[in-house]
């Protein structure tokens, strides 16, 4: 390891972190279709930042928002590595409840909040900073090449073509991720599997306008009414999934997991604390962790009907609609159960309303050796960044790519997260810890010149 | 019946059309509390029209929104009518559905477009213009007290301390109210019965905020979940409200009354066409009318929770809510549904969450007598106005105040209503038929005439 790119890394840190912000203020919502040209500037201002490295840059067009391509001249003879991330963030919504604004980042009692700080524009700078360090002392030890989207938030739908276009540019030894988080604070790890997702949206229309729920209620169908009754079929009493066909394909957690797993000693108790709960719930048979790393779920994101202001509104809504997004774990194909879903859907709508479907994201889980050189390096690096043991997790979320690095391009992915669990990432109130952002600059900085070794 | 009554009107009908628009373009929209202002400046507007017709006004404070009080000189030895209607409108949104600006009266197609034109603003002007139209030839043959209120569509909740504070002053010998529709066009009615109304709003929270699906997805109750599967039991396979209790002091349909509605010929299929409806639903055993105009319901009026906006957002949601409201009949209690509704929602919602309700209006069914000298006398009017026979039918909606004109002030209430089954009240694109207005204006004067023979 190179002690001057420590150096550097430290000496930068303030300008790091001003920086940061000036990226964070970008409001690169990539929902929001009136957000494009936020979008396209966030790449634009990203490929800058990256160019004054010494990387070559390219922004290239998708049919949705653009993604940043860069990397150094590439050496013969040494490893070559593929960072992945993406510069585009969740909607803010609902704006009421965040203490500052969103996109306007504010330092507060160690952390760094703002919408996308620690997913993923935060992460993503810490590489960055690392790229600074290295190439202000005598250039990265590593061959590399960067892959920064703009559409992780909303199903990636853009990125398959451009890696299978781009596929002979992309070759590599492995390939680096900082979208995942910490275990716990002090407590850093190499996540090894994600779930997968499919997001749907559903909606049922009745009557070809709202209705006087006096004149016609109870001789009409309520859209409302209807789609509730369909949503509440899709867990049996035991929180199961009541879809024919979801668990089908999914493969059992091993003894040996469920143990390693349980010796992480996660606190319910705790969890319910942080989230103002009552109580946790779940499918019957599993402990918190193991529903959420390793068995699929289906949840309401949203539901939208009628009059929802304040005070009374006597209509018979014309249309219902929800959006439900299922995780996924290895095995389950997202196709197999995207289709599973709307025809559960379709047999439980009755005939008097019509039902339309919307998909939003169709990704499968993944799960990654923990054997091989690249991930013990990893682990070396996490190490150095910040002085503490990794453990090996899984996660609930979903990083498309993964899955589609490993179909596509043949190539492993190290997933090296500096978030945490109380990041607040996709609500309000979102958050990186400072210490973890200078913690993630030095591990970026390490496991450059940990992988020189691949 | 005074000839140069109805010329007056005849003549009057340009300018009383234009005023119309007037009071049509003040928002009035009592369920907003940002529009508290407009429904002032409606009710000080209202009382300077009918003072010119050459009556006394009086502007009534409220807690809510202000009552319009009226009427002329009392007169020994004849008979006393009170005049009773609303200013108040329902919000105009969806916004975007209206073909024309909701507060800016338009006309199309032998309508007159606008939030509120059937109900109640044009109905009460038909009675605002036959008034100055027998006071400008020889005054009103009746002594009439006129009680026009600002919270008709969020419950009449103050209308109750004012109805008692001034029952001294509101002694009459017949009610008269025009909030109701004719059967059908060409085919004007008499409205001998209402349902009630018990309208809650349900709000399921969980988390202290939205949490990241993935990262939490299957081990934290999600309130959009449980409040749909909360929802989905409220009706049975048979389309019955599942509520214990509920059922309990419903009186059932006599033969007549079923076999007198069987007559009146409505037509399922053409109600389908109207409402863009594959098909028609409700309580088995009841057809069409029964079930809106006999039968109780449970509609679900409106649906919040999580994500609304275009795309993706991948959160369990902090909080659902839902606005519910329950159309009652004839003995049913609205107290104990209230009660009954509450209970059956506690015991069906898991410990997981926390469950709040918000009430915002309830009021009993009522049926009037259909034998008594006034309701002839009205049928009368209705004849000479209309130029046909009217029909004795009941409506699915409610209007509190008729309950509590009896209960309070013991004085049954006449329901002679002008507007028309597609009058679209409630929804967007709201229309009072012109001729429907002209025929309204021509058949309260000579409801004014017939009454003077009480």
């Amino acid at each position: 390891m190179s002690q001057p790119v420590f150096q550097a890394v430290e000496t930068n840190a303030p300008q790091s972190l001003a920086k940061l912000k000036e990226f964070l203020r970008i409001p690169s919502v990539s929902a929001k279709p009136d957000h494009a040209g936020e979008c396209k500037r966030c790449a634009e201002w990203l490929a800058a930042e990256i160019r004054s490295t010494g990387l070559w840059t390219k922004i290239v067009p998708t049919k949705g928002h653009p993604i940043v391509l860069a990397g150094n001249q590439p050496q013969a003879g040494r490893p070559t590595v593929l960072f992945y991330g993406h510069y585009d963030v969740q909607p803010p919504e609902p704006l009421d409840q965040w203490l500052s604004p969103p996109f306007e980042p504010t330092e507060r009692d160690g952390g760094l909040y703002a919408r996308g700080a620690a997913d993923d524009k935060g992460q993503v700078w810490c590489h960055v900073e690392a790229i600074r360090a290295w190439q202000a002392n005598g250039g990265l030890p590593v061959n590399i090449i960067m892959v920064i989207e703009g559409e992780e938030e909303i199903g990636s739908d853009n990125l398959e073509t451009f890696l299978r276009e781009y596929a002979s540019q992309l070759k590599a030894d492995v390939a680096v991720i900082s979208d995942t988080n910490q275990f716990a604070r002090g407590i850093p790890a190499i996540t090894y599997g994600l779930r997968g997702l499919v997001y749907m949206e559903v909606i049922v229309t009745g009557p070809s306008h709202d209705l006087h729920s006096g004149m016609f209620g109870g001789s009409v169908p309520n859209p409302a009414n209807v789609l509730s009754a369909m949503l509440a079929t899709l867990h049996d009493r035991d929180d199961r999934v009541n879809i024919p066909g979801f668990y089908d394909d999914v493969v059992a957690l091993t003894k040996v997991e469920r143990d390693a797993w349980a010796k992480l000693g996660f606190d319910d108790k705790q969890a319910m604390q942080e989230l103002s709960l009552p109580g946790l719930t779940g499918e019957i048979g599993f402990t918190t962790l193991e529903r959420r790393w390793a068995r699929p779920t289906c949840d309401i994101n949203g539901l939208t009907s009628g009059y929802q202001g304040p005070g009374a509104k006597t209509i018979i809504p014309a249309k219902a609609s929800a959006k439900v997004s299922m995780r996924l774990v290895p095995n389950q194909d997202p196709k197999k159960i995207q289709a599973a879903f709307e025809l559960a859907m379709k047999s439980r709508c009755p005939s008097t309303v019509t039902l339309e479907f919307r998909n939003f994201g169709a990704s499968p889980a993944i799960v990654v050796p923990i054997d091989g050189k690249a991930i013990k390096l990893a682990g070396a690096a996490v190490r150095t960044g910040f002085g503490a043991e990794p453990v090996f997790m899984r996660e609930g979320g979903s990083i498309p790519v993964v899955g589609q690095i490993k179909t596509i391009l043949g190539i492993d992915t190290l997933l090296v997260g500096f978030g945490l669990p109380d990041d607040r990432v996709h609500s309000p109130n979102e958050k990186f810890d400072l210490d973890a952002f200078h913690k993630g600059m030095r591990t970026a900085a390490a496991l450059y010149g940990e992988l020189a070794g691949l």
